[in-house]
């Protein structure tokens, strides 16, 4: 890999919401069979796995988060798209990407394979530049620069904490918009990257995403968790809620978040149904509205200087300011903070 | 044209610094020649312009400034490259669309010549989306939606103000950098527009930009004019000045400012040298390190309602904050309260 980074300081995570991981294993093999997997079964999930060999991972089930976790959680939970935070709390490694489980590798537009690792690590790896926008996107990318009138003293930049990619084919839509548009696809290819600016806020998807857990690792977490919700993406929340965090963390702590390449394949799941997703995700459609501005306007104090310190601060702003408009934004609040003593608990323990 | 847009209701301003327009306009004839073109010469530039037939334009020259400025104006300058200003002052229409004469068509990652016009159009017709950033850019573009987790309230976004294009080849770098990097050439065709989100500053450039003039025709001024300042972009900062109060204007009075989309090649002035610039650009380098911590800054008050109001506003918070730091700023305050009183004369006399 280049930008001297070592495939050791990489663990990919993997959530197995279905017990047959050899499509997406195989599909991917060629640009993960060198690192090392954190694969995490969906703890709702009764089947036993299917894991083709030729692999370096470790399986958490749910009888590790029992151990782990035991009793001490109310609030949190790890089942569905939830389970990957597990892997993100076990894991020991500066970097980690993660991968929803119905994603293969894309193509470029010029009909090359893209390596998300790769991408991923590439854009942590280089600055990102949240405090005035580039016009030509990233300009630590191959054969780009600072256009004029970009202040010197802002060409360093800041560190990148998370880098978001993007989805072709099935697109990260939600409910409403799945059953108005069941045929749209993304084929748009756009070559670029770019850092989302200080200030401005983005729904993060959890599809295919890398960050720096030594960063934002404690900012990465399962604190949102839908009534009733099921186990397609569309029905989810709970990366929308941990990336407004982790964004307005960032934007406190100095960090960048840069968003575009690489983007993966989705394929489409033939067995869901928009039509009862939505039923099931009117109460996330209706709450993303108290939610986005909420985000919006959340300013943490100077002394909040570590990510624990500013998800504890963000946690109570969420319990005084939501706290009475849905019962959810409480057991949010409360997931927050168990997760951050989760975090301070295993990470102390770890060697 | 699309979205019922009338040709009637675009200027194309061209800023001629060369005598010869023959290349330019050849080059543009298949997407200009049903426009009017408000040309408007340098008035530094001595010899008659070449401008080959077949196009409906209106030229503007030296005595046309004299006559409708007068004696009046001490600080507005419409030489060099701000004599393109002339032009958006003197126009009546709806939208103006501006191309450096050193510009030819690009061609798209298909081979497709691109169309700035109708692209520019097509950026200022649909809305733009300041307020939350959605991961697949343009949500109003063919084949592209709003993602998951953005609030359905905010996705009638707002009235798109200002299109900003891009350049393809010779990029639109600053004197030190393009002596650093002399044979860089941008090659990367990114098939993206995205709106620059509310409260993010960025370095708009003039070369290939679009504006919708009756949303903010009073922002496209020529304020900020560098001493010694040459006939190359490089040497220039109109345009990044002018840039910066459009956007905290579009800010404040809930526009939209979009960049990306449509790119245009930039041919090398071979005529050029880099080294001499940069000892006449030394002082504009160092003067942007001031000039965009200051409009980060800009708060302006709820009595500024309108354009011109914000403007005034602006030149006032320049006198106050940077007036002492170079005379130049003061000269642009000055100049910022002379072009809106000029604005408000000309359009008043407007039929």
């Amino acid at each position: 890999m280049s930008l001297s980074i070592k495939d050791e300081d990489v663990d990919i995570v993997i959530a197995a919401l279905r017990p047959d991981l050899s499509i997406f294993l195989e599909g991917w093999r060629v640009f993960l069979s060198r690192f090392h997997l954190i694969i995490v079964k969906d703890p709702d999930l009764k089947e036993d796995l299917k894991i083709p060999s030729g692999f370096n991972y470790n399986l958490y089930t749910k009888s590790d988060m029992d151990q782990i976790i035991g009793a001490a959680s109310s609030s949190l939970s790890f089942s569905g798209y939830s389970c990957r935070y597990f892997g993100f709390l076990i894991s020991r490694k500066k970097y980690i990407v993660a991968l929803d489980d119905d994603c293969v590798p894309a193509r470029d537009d010029k009909g090359q394979l893209v390596d998300p690792v790769a991408q991923h690590i590439s854009n942590l790896c280089t600055p990102a530049t949240p405090f005035f926008f580039n016009t030509l996107y990233d300009p630590y990318r191959d054969g780009a620069e600072f256009v004029r009138g970009y202040p010197f003293s802002l060409r360093n930049g800041v560190e990148c904490a998370l880098s978001c990619g993007l989805w072709l084919n099935v697109a990260d839509y939600d409910a409403p918009t799945q059953l108005v548009k069941p045929r749209e696809r993304n084929s748009r290819y756009v070559d670029a990257v770019l850092t989302v600016p200080v200030g401005a806020m983005m729904p993060v998807s959890g599809i295919n995403i890398g960050f720096n857990r030594e960063l934002v690792g404690p900012a990465m977490f399962p604190g949102f968790r839908l009534p009733g919700e099921g186990k397609n993406r569309w029905e989810t929340m709970e990366d929308l809620w941990c990336g407004l965090c982790a964004k307005v963390v960032c934007d406190h702590l100095g960090l960048g978040l840069k968003t575009g390449l690489p983007y993966v394949w989705r394929d489409k799941d033939e067995g869901s149904d928009p039509l009862q997703s939505l039923k099931r995700e009117w109460v996330g459609v209706k709450l993303i509205e108290e939610v986005v501005p909420f985000f919006r306007s959340v300013r943490l104090p100077r002394t909040a200087v570590t990510v624990e310190q500013c998800v504890i601060e963000i946690a109570g702003l969420v319990k005084d300011q939501l706290g009475q408009v849905d019962p959810v934004f409480e057991r949010a609040a409360n997931a927050m903070v168990e997760w951050i003593t989760l975090w301070k608990n295993v990470t102390s323990k770890a060697i």
